[in-house]
């Protein structure tokens, strides 16, 4: 509807496979997709691999790096979607990657003095043939709200196999897992849910940032 | 200020003593209680053990147990704070036994059909005398996500020595350490923030309930 | 065979429930039981919920604590197996409580004056109905170590089904599940063959004492 | 002493700095490397982002891939030392990238049918400037068991400062920190004495290998 704003999001998909290689975490993302077409979202996609992103814990690592393309992609988003596989129990190492990567933005505010993260919503899809999504899900939306991100509730969904090797999502036919089903459109609503509420309602700056805090400590308060 | 909804928050100290031991997770959470004092924040405590919990994960297991009682300030919290321990690396005993006792609400909604905790907000305390605040954090807070509750940005605050055993928070002095201040600071202004946002702002009840979802099934739609 | 030690094992059942009520994380140790009885291997079982377990890290909290019961036959055990369920994500609350209450064996040596716990080798049974095995397992294979197990390659042994809630282990049929039968099998066979070695040839207790590093200090040595 | 054999390890230094940067990581390695000196211990050291290794989990993911290169040497060890930073309270990306690279493994045996990590001794050294070192070092080497190592006592030697950014390993002078020096003592021990005890006494090829298993489906046995 009208009266809604525009919204846009970003897909970060850390996939260990270069284009075009097909990707699970990339089809299990493209549900969420589905349902932001419905809410007039605009996507950017990212598939981190196709990208010389250098090792490192700065915006920009020189040399050829391209990291800083794929900020500009994340602080122009109102919400921030991570696709992560699975590995060995936990979020594959491109996923790591690009945490430690958004550690370069704690150097930055926002025109508020927040960290450039705050009033963007987080959210992870996570895909692998078993176990660890809830791993890979808590460390990574952890990191996002110390970037400044807020968590809306319901916002992973994930598709794993039974214990052991086996067909990952694509394969396996997670597209018609219920449960997968109803965790993609729970989160995909509650991102955009809490995007407008935060797009009109912004976190104030009050006793979350650091200018303030040195002012605080100039006048001997608090 | 007088247009400020009245919030009420309830602080959940997951510490393996019962009273009257002190508690350095306690200690820590009083310095959001502090902060929640300056913002027109009612405050409820509750020092799980001190109640009888029972092993479970269901809302009454029976037989005395005081859950629960718990529960009730639970719902009637804007604001949940999780103050646990670490103990070799994770959370604490109590609080993964809180989180179990709070599976029991998946079997309920509010009146809009969403589970019980949406539209609250959720926060963690964590004390140790070294290492594991991330990890009890991490898990604290997605699990928390999943039961309904938005987590706002920054809201953990924790302090832990460095490697090895140790002084714990009271002992070590951890109440003047400037990055746990800081911490203790942002957590409290952005819990009450997001709890406000949320008060005037629900989270619509739009593509994250139950019963919409038996409807879409009904009607064969999406 | 003759030439083979005796072995005893204790197997730890953290489930929630207590007797008599099915515990799916029994029925997984039980298939552990099965080849540990081909391998001239005795068998102690505690199912620790039905002990009066109090909170602590301490050996005895005293009270009508029953810890001191299971602590002497895990003493008394060369192979320690420790069973939980999965509950949101990580292992349950009764295997953090008895992780936390072997926290009072780092005050104690054997002979040898090492931990207690040194020369015995640990092993994980894990169920749930999704996802969280390896967080559960690594946590606890982890701790075991720092108090003072060795652990053999593949000694975790697990059923999960896939994404979201579902039927658990026995209703699953995940007795006849071909990964959870495989590392049933290595697990059982890995023990074994570990605590066998390490019968015959222990850890020296050279450089892995505290004793040591007292006299070590005394002739500022090292 | 010459009746102990000759054994050789190899150090994955997992720090996201190239050379000649100064690596933290590497100066807590140097700590195990000391004392692996005393014990006729050979030294062969990796730091991985010197190398060109690709992402991806087979052994050879080709276009100048240098991971069979680390391969060989991990292969030709008795022990494996991880030494990873921590970042976002985990490990870091290039040290989960050496876990996925090691993915490859699984796909072939030594010469008893076991995977080919079989019979070698796994140990961590973790650095941070605060709080993650259960967490890195419980999910490695949890992974070097699933891989084929043991896993003795006590063989995770880390330093992490207290709560918040600070100075790391180097600056803080943690090289005097009486914790890390006596983990590091019995980890660089215990990994000797595990790794001697396994060439005397390696695990036999019953119950832990592929083949055997297709022989007992072939012949109908357990």
């Amino acid at each position: 509807m009208a009266e809604h704003p525009h919204l846009r999001a970003v897909f970060l998909n850390c996939t260990l496979k270069k284009s075009p290689a097909v990707s699970n975490t990339e089809a299990l993302m493209a549900k969420v997709v589905e349902w932001f077409d419905t809410m007039d979202v605009e996507i950017e996609t990212v598939r981190v691999v196709d990208y010389q992103v250098a090792f490192g814990v700065t915006s920009d690592e020189g040399d050829g790096d391209q990291w800083p393309v794929i900020l500009e992609k994340i602080k122009a988003a109102d919400i921030i979607v991570v696709g992560t596989p699975i590995w060995f129990g936990v979020r594959g190492s491109v996923c790591q990657l690009v945490m430690e990567r958004l550690d370069g933005t704690y150097a930055e505010t926002n025109e508020a003095g927040q960290y450039p993260l705050y009033n963007k919503v987080g959210g992870v899809v996570v895909t692998g043939n078993e176990d660890g999504a809830h791993a890979a899900a808590e460390t990574t939306l952890f990191n996002l709200t110390h970037l400044g991100c807020t968590v809306p509730p319901n916002v992973d969904t994930y598709w794993v196999g039974d214990a052991g090797p086996g067909p990952s999502y694509i394969e396996a036919g997670g597209e018609s897992h219920p449960y997968t089903q109803r965790t993609t459109r729970w989160m995909a609503h509650n991102l955009v849910h809490m995007a407008r509420i935060l797009k009109a309602n912004p976190i104030p700056a009050e006793g979350n940032t650091f200018a303030e805090e040195a002012e605080h400590e100039r006048l001997h308060i608090g």
